[in-house]
């Protein structure tokens, strides 16, 4: 239950970051679709570090195995396991803050919660869990490339500093998925300045899903917007989102509404989803990311024995979560979309009488 | 599935604004817990309309009857079904809007998804839906109670103007759950003046949860904040939820990190949760509603041939959902707080040998 | 989770056999079916006791008020929430045994379980739960009915006497469910003895599903044969099942496989599933209830302060719960396959194919 | 959803037989659990093929690989994947009936239900797959010792011959699980017999559950009956099962209720369980498989085209597959009473007043 994401696309990711392998079975995927390896490596490829200078510069290979649910370059409707063997992985890199707690880190909480700690570079709780998402994202998207339904995502601001123009076909080729050439190099600035401080930046994620049909999403409680919430939010670092206009709280109604005529909706303040169900438009949303809690600077902490102690972190970290942080924004709203597709091919009997007449 | 909340502690709505009755079966609610039934109606008065002029002055009795689960005042362990019969359900009060869309509002999704058009008040995508969660909120207090947990939320922002001193023991007295008392007037003027140009307006919730204890929350899934945020976003007009400092996205991870010492930590920025986990500091969140899509004035739409035409709604509707809003956030934080205490409760060998032994 | 059943078309049950109500709310019933309220009175009629000297002589009257979910005549996609008011609930029958723990029932489980004891009459385990079953059932065969799938249950075994013909349209007709004409009168004497006796009697049902698609069930865990057990075995007093040909596991494999030419399987020891899957053919079980525990004779028993009690029951019981139970096993038979209907139809992308374009 | 099993302790497999790997990931094991690898390695043994003459030949090496969820020999409390490499994988061997339905499998089914005919030895149907659930099954063992709860199964039933004396320990030294010293010679004749005939037989195995507390199992649909039936029946082969006495649905209630005194009860017809939850006493059952479907017969068939064809199959099989099922239904039994363990604690106010304060 607590590994487990959706319900009849619904993934379980296993791993920790130090240990033998992290790893996906995903379960539900219809029969009968192309599966294409080379995509599901490129697409951990964009998620992967040690890419430029941008992101943490250690080395993950991320080599995904896929051991079952594959006949013949086909998905055959039991599940696929892909597992991704950690090569890269020295426990000894963590070995100074055994007992010490890192602010900003779940090292704390799963200390107290379970009673057992596993120091090893953040264990379970370690944003590596996150290429097992890219791996569920990735089947996800091979599914909805069979509906033309597409998600991007890309930088809308860092600093503080926010995009005026937004490009997604830009922020494909910036290395740090920028979504407004005018600011990519401002950004790129505070990232190199942050990284020279030993500090980390914050950042906010735009995400953006094209052609899904009208109808996804289940009132009440697993509706489009809350449980995209729910995806986006289980992403580390993630501390808040906002779907359609994030000033819809500070306007009046008669500007917040979108009236409609017969093409269409005239504005799409909604982010694509009325009463929880998709409506047609591009479905928009923001996603926040809090800074990188790993900065290299000397902080105040206690040990797992409550003495006070002073931290000072080594190894190699990301300056900033939140571009990586996009790719996985993406895989999620993927997985969500594919199992709402699904989900809603059985709430009219109309739609049955299509498949089994 | 759709219409049920919750693993452990787990509760199922259902029923239509203009239906015979809504209600609530909440399932896993521990035995032996008092059953508060003034409580329980006293929550509901809460979140219902027509006590003010800063809201609908529709007249809802919601009287709730309770009708299984207890025993001489006690939970017994089983289903908790309380239901609430609709007595002021005017269908006539729709008929002119009988094939029309209103803009901002589900009925255009909710006829393209089912292909049916309850056109009587918003159908199940009514607001009205809400008091069955607040009764299984006021279910879910009587357990928190029990552990001295508070959850409590008012007003921080109307209008685009925020609160600048939060005193929630103030919002629990004010007509409109005002969390500053300089602003409230403020605010009361914006909803009058919306009021009267038949207009509504958006605003921000901030809640509270104290006295949690440390370790509610499940890696990797049903985290503590993804759950909230899958609760919060599952309410009629909420758009967005921040954990936490609403700033983190574009602070340094220097500012942002909260450091700790043997007391405990030296700041909140993180909102109370790491990892997805309680570190036992206060949980703090904010919710974004967006304004009352029911305005009185023209606006363009469609019916449901395509026709395009022009809506002039009637009857009476909240000038702002968020302050009604507020209770219904709570009882939600509610229903999941009780729901990861109890799911807590099993993820350490040791409590079992507390239980068992 | 524990009161609910499902996990496309859902329903939660509640409510106790002397509290105001047992009720159902059934969730993931597609939008579009026509719903006949006749049919869910006539099948509630068909459960309930007291209608002739086989049965309890207790008068229920159980008639159903649909509470939401159908608007002019069709479900609309949302919950279907049905209840039963208790109008014939005299809790003073009960209270010679207040204290006491009756053999053969749940009293002495839910007391130590719960640590409470709701002694009226069974509480939550009274069979009375069942009614809410069947109109979980009515509402699952309105949705069987769109695809002729039929499902019919009779008695095939009273007292360790076994039926030699078996005519399920003979069943429809008989007092008691019997499905071989001969052996109706001999169960019939059967009975009437254990009533005259004081005592009660086990049976044996068959229940056979007809006109289902090849493919319903999921392997590997919600395969048709698990599923179906499980929801058997929930019905009070059922002890087993097994499907298809019930000497199965005293054939060699030549006789026991079913060969299979160009119009089908030469014959059906399956019982209509290979792998957990629906093979086309018609399905067929047995289900095995024990005797009623409610008896009329001096029992051994202890009280809740374990002190050595003989229990005298009063009251009036089923000599044997298999015939009415017969009805339940349809219903609980009728929500899976419903269930597995709607699941199969996502398992392969042809499917969706047909839906979304 | 399809591929897990339990709500709390929840394990989810994946794997063909002809695949790369078969595996578990199993999720909601409590913290602080001593892991045991050595009696995962042996639980492994004892289900594997190729030991003696009563089972098929094939050798299957089964050496199992934790991925994850274990530091330092404990659990902590994150999920742990297992997996096995399959080392054996000939698909060639099947190459002959590629395209041919084999009588009794459920390679019929999956075609039909699929589109998709992975042919190599049954893929995901394959009882290869039920390795991965005694690797779950020797988790749920590790927790079961901590509250000294033990589960046995031996053979009680071979080609209609049932056992006189029950014997568990001397089961655990046959070669054939037999639960009966006398009759083992005479099954182990009817087995040779049918191994030289080509054909296979069926069987029953006696399953017994000691040392459970008063108070497992959830009421009404997550019974401990109705789960532990669920599950046996997900086993391949598994046709039937049936708790307590098999003769209860003979008997009259003066003879199958058992009467209680201060000791407990004075007879076990139950089996354990009332009103779904366990009552201190063994839980007792039977499983009731079909003779293996691999037989060397010539069978008539169909192929995938409809043609007529004769079957004549080769390789290895099991001649009956109660044996090493025997072992499998230990396990998924483990997995229930574990799951049912963590629940049950969470039902009484009073327990979690243990853990929180």
């Amino acid at each position: 239950m607590f590994n487990s994401f959706g319900e009849i696309f619904r993934f379980t990711t296993f791993g920790e970051s130090h240990g033998k392998a992290i790893g996906v079975v995903i379960d539900g995927v219809p029969a009968g679709i192309n599966f294409d390896e080379k995509f599901l490596i490129n697409e951990l490829k964009r998620r992967r570090p040690g890419q430029n200078r941008f992101a943490t510069q250690r080395k993950e290979e991320d080599f995904p195995e896929v051991l079952s649910g594959i006949f013949k370059g086909k998905t055959t409707g039991t599940p696929i396991a892909i597992v991704i063997f950690n090569k890269n992985a020295k426990s000894n890199d963590y070995s100074n803050i055994k007992d010490i707690f890192r602010p900003g880190h779940a090292d704390f909480t799963y200390f107290n919660k379970y009673g057992i700690r596993d120091y090893r570079g953040g264990g379970r709780s370690s944003a590596r869990e996150t290429a097992a998402r890219v791996a569920a994202g990735a089947v996800a998207k091979m599914i909805l490339k069979e509906f033309n339904i597409e998600i991007e995502a890309g930088i809308i601001e860092i600093g503080g500093i926010r995009a005026e123009d937004i490009d997604f076909n830009y922020s494909k080729n910036s290395p740090i998925l920028a979504l407004d050439k005018e600011k990519e190099k401002i950004w790129m600035d505070l990232i190199d300045e942050a990284r020279k401080n030993h500090d980390s930046l914050g950042g906010v994620v735009k995400l953006r899903i094209k052609n899904t049909p009208i109808g996804l999403g289940e009132p009440i409680y697993y509706k489009l917007d809350n449980i995209l919430a729910s995806a986006i939010l289980s992403i580390n670092a993630v501390k808040g989102i906002y779907i359609g206009n994030i000033n819809s709280h500070k306007l009046k109604g008669s500007k917040n509404n979108d009236e409609i005529n017969k093409n269409g909706f005239l504005s799409n303040n909604s982010g694509g989803i009325l009463g929880g169900i998709s409506n047609g438009e591009n479905i928009e949303l923001e996603v926040y990311f809090k800074p990188t809690p790993s900065i290299f600077q000397t902080q105040k902490s206690i040990d797992i024995n409550k003495n006070e102690v002073e931290v000072n972190l080594k190894g190699r970290h990301d300056p900033i979560v939140a571009i990586r942080g996009a790719v996985v924004a993406e895989s999620m709203a993927a997985c969500v979309v594919a199992d709402m597709l699904m989900i809603n091919s059985t709430r009219r009997i109309d739609n049955f009488k299509k498949i089994y007449y």
